[in-house]
C-alpha cells in the first residue's frame, strides 16, 4: 500500500499478487492478481507478464524467482538474498562466515539434542523457517524448560544482555550506490517489556552507529545486494554491537521515513529495484512511530479509538492500512509523530495512543 | 492523483468522476466513473452516491451540487464559492463590496464598450466565465489595441505595475479551524518573462506577508470557506498588496508542501472537508517548484528529458503526471526541490529542466 502510494508521480505502475481478494491495495494497484505468493506456478505466471520484480514480504516462491531471473526479468531483492534471510540458520553461518558480529548460537535438528548443550542457555530457539513475530520462537531460560524445544531445524542463539535495540535501513541500486538512512531505537515499555514506540534519529553513542553502519555497508557489498533492507541490532550491556536479524524490503521501523526524510523508505526501495539513482536520506525531522493494534479481547469490523485526539495534534499523523477487520493485537496502522527537536517529540508521545476495537 | 495519493492511510476512499477513460486517477481511486462533471445529471447520480463530495475543478455542474446540498451531501467548497470563483466579474465585485484591495476594474458586455472607458487602458481583458491560463483573457495595451476585446460579460481590469507575484494557500473546516501555509512567490525569468520557478517561503518584506495574511484570514472567514483556498497576490511597485484571484482547490502553486511541509495540501484539502482538525503547516525545508511541460512543436507519446539527471540530484524529485500523450506547452508534471537553506535551493536550481517531447 505505502509502495503504490510512493510510486504515484515515478512514472512506475505497480502490479501487485495478493491472496487476499479485500487486500490494502486491492483498489489502489494498477492491477491486482489474487493468487499465493508461495505457489511456483503462481508466483512464475504473474511474473512473465512484467519486466521488474520486487517482494514486500520473503516467505515467497524462489523457485519461481530463480526461473524469471533466468528468463530476463529483473528481480529484487535477488531470490538467493530471500532464501538466505528465509532460513535463521543460513543467515546466522553467512554473519559467521564473514566475520560479522552476532550472538553465540548452535543449530539443531531436534528438541532432545538442546539438553546436551545446555551452555546455550539460556537461550532463544527459533524454528530456521516460517518463523514469525513470536510465531516458532521460544525462550529457554534452564534446563526445566527444554520441553518447550522444536523438533526440526533450529537455532538455538545464547541469550544476549541487552542495552538497546535498533535498526538501520541501507538501499543499494545494481550500480552499486549506497544510501542509508539514519539509525531507529527501539524504545520498550519499562514495566511491561514490550515495544512502546521507534525514535529517530536513535541516541546512540556515535561508535556504536560507526559499528553499525560499517556493518551495514559490508552486508550489502558482499552480498551485492539490490533493493533496501533493514538490519536489526542488539548493543549488549557490555556495549558489543551485534546484527539480530535482517529484512529484505521496507520495513516497520522505516515507516517515519514518509513524513521524516526527503525521500520515504518506499520510494527509495523503487528507486534501488529500478536501479534509479538514490534519493536524499536526510532527516529533516524528529520522528517517533507507534503502532495501531487490535485491542485485546476485541474482534470484528475495526473501529478506532483516540484517532481523533491524534489527528488534533500538531505533528502527529495517523496512518491506517485499511484492514477491514481487527484481532487482537493485529497491526491496524501505525502513528508518526514529528517535531523540530527529540524533547518535542517525547512531550507529544506522553499518553498518545491509537487503538483498533470492533465496532458495535 | 495526488489528492488520491493523500488518502491512503487516511481511512478515505477516493471515488473519481472524469470524462477522460485514462486520467491519471483512472487506476488509483476507489472506482472511476467516466463522465462530465459539466453535466447536471451526471453530477447528481454520481453524487447522490457518496456522503461527502470535493472537485478538484471549478468548472463543474454547480446547479446539481446544490440539488445535492439540499439532498443532505456534504459538498465542500460550498457550490456558492464554486460559482463565485467561476465569474470573474462576480469575484471583483466581491472584493471590491469587502472592501479587499484589487486592481480597479469595469465590467464589459460588449468589445464596443472598451472604446467608451479607455482611460482604464493599458488592461487586461478577461472574460467573466470559462477563462483559463491565456484563453479568455487578452492585454489591450492602448486604443489601436481594443479589436482584440471580447464581446459577452468581460472584466476590464487596470494593469497594474506588477513588483511580485505570490500565492497564499489557507484551509479551514466546518468547525471554523483555520490554517495558512507560508506564502509562495512566482519568479518569472528575466528576459523570456514567463514563469521560472515557484519558490517556498515567497522572500517578501514582513509587512507584506502580514497584509496578504490578514487578506487571506478574512476572505475564508466572511465566505464561511470550508476547504482548501489558494490566493494570488500582486505587490504593485508602489507596495501595495492586491488580490489577483482565488482557486478553490489544491493549487499548482503548493505542490511543493507535499515534501516540504508535514501536512501536504491535498491532506489539508481532505482534512477540512471532512471536518478533520486541520494538520501542521510548517515548512521544514525551503522548496521550489518547476513544471514539467511539454516542448514546443512535439505531439504525440511522452517520454522525458532531463529526468535522470534530476533524479541524481540530492533533494530534486520529479512527479509526473501520467498524462500519455506530450503536446506543446501541455502541463506534464512539476519537479519539487527541497533544501536546508535558500542558497542552496537556488544553486540546485541552475540548469535544471526537466521537460517532455514525443517519443520516437
Amino acid at each position: 500500500m505505502m509502495l503504490v502510494q510512493a510510486s504515484i508521480g515515478m512514472g512506475v505502475h505497480v502490479h501487485v499478487l495478493d491472496p487476499d481478494p479485500n487486500c490494502s491495495c486491492h483498489a489502489l494497484a494498477a492491477s491486482h492478481t489474487i493468487g499465493s505468493f508461495k505457489d511456483f506456478g503462481t508466483v512464475l505466471e504473474f511474473g512473465r507478464r512484467f519486466k521488474h520484480i520486487t517482494v514486500e514480504i520473503e516467505a515467497v516462491n524462489t523457485a519461481a524467482l530463480h526461473q524469471l531471473v533466468s528468463e530476463g526479468v529483473n528481480v529484487y531483492p535477488r531470490p538467493e538474498h530471500l532464501e538466505l534471510i528465509q532460513d535463521k540458520g543460513k543467515q546466522k553461518a553467512w554473519y559467521s562466515a564473514l566475520g560479522l558480529p552476532t550472538s553465540p548460537y548452535v543449530i539443531t535438528q531436534t528438541a532432545a539434542e538442546v539438553l546436551s548443550i545446555t551452555e546455550y542457555l539460556p537461550a532463544a530457539h527459533k524454528l530456521c523457517r516460517e518463523g514469525y513475530d513470536g510465531k516458532g520462537v521460544v525462550i529457554i531460560h534452564d534446563q526445566t524448560e527444554v520441553s518447550l524445544a522444536f523438533d526440526g531445524p533450529a537455532v538455538l542463539e545464547k541469550l544476549v544482555d541487552i542495552d538497546r535495540e535498533f535498526s538501520i535501513l541501507i538501499a543499494r541500486n545494481a550500480d552499486g550506490s549506497v544510501a542509508m538512512y539514519p539509525a531507529v531505537e527501539q524504545v520498550f515499555h519499562p514495566t511491561r517489556h514490550v515495544l512502546e514506540y521507534l525514535l529517530a534519529p536513535a541516541e546512540l553513542p556515535a561508535a556504536v552507529v560507526d559499528q553499525a553502519s560499517d556493518i551495514a555497508q559490508k552486508v550489502v557489498r558482499e552480498l551485492d545486494y539490490v533493493g533496501l533492507l533493514a538490519i536489526e541490532f542488539f548493543l549488549s550491556k557490555s556495549g558489543e554491537v551485534l546484527i539480530n536479524e535482517m529484512a529484505p524490503r521496507p520495513h516497520n521501523s522505516g515507516h517515519h521515513t514518509i513524513k521524516a526524510c526527503h525521500t520515504s523508505q518506499f520510494e527509495q526501495h523503487i528507486r534501488a529495484v529500478l536501479n534509479m539513482p538514490l534519493g536524499s536520506t536526510e532527516q529533516h525531522s524528529a520522528a517517533a512511530i507507534l503502532n495501531v493494534l487490535g485491542q485485546d479481547g476485541s474482534a470484528g469490523l475495526a473501529a478506532y479509538q483516540g484517532l481523533e485526539d491524534a489527528l488534533a495534534t500538531e505533528g502527529v499523523y495517523p496512518f491506517l492500512y485499511g484492514k477491514q477487520e481487527t484481532r487482537p493485537f493485529r497491526k491496524m496502522g501505525h502513528v508518526t509523530v514529528v517535531a523540530s527537536t527529540r524533547d518535542a517529540l517525547l512531550a507529544k508521545l506522553k499518553g498518545l495512543e491509537v487503538s483498533a476495537l470492533a465496532s458495535q
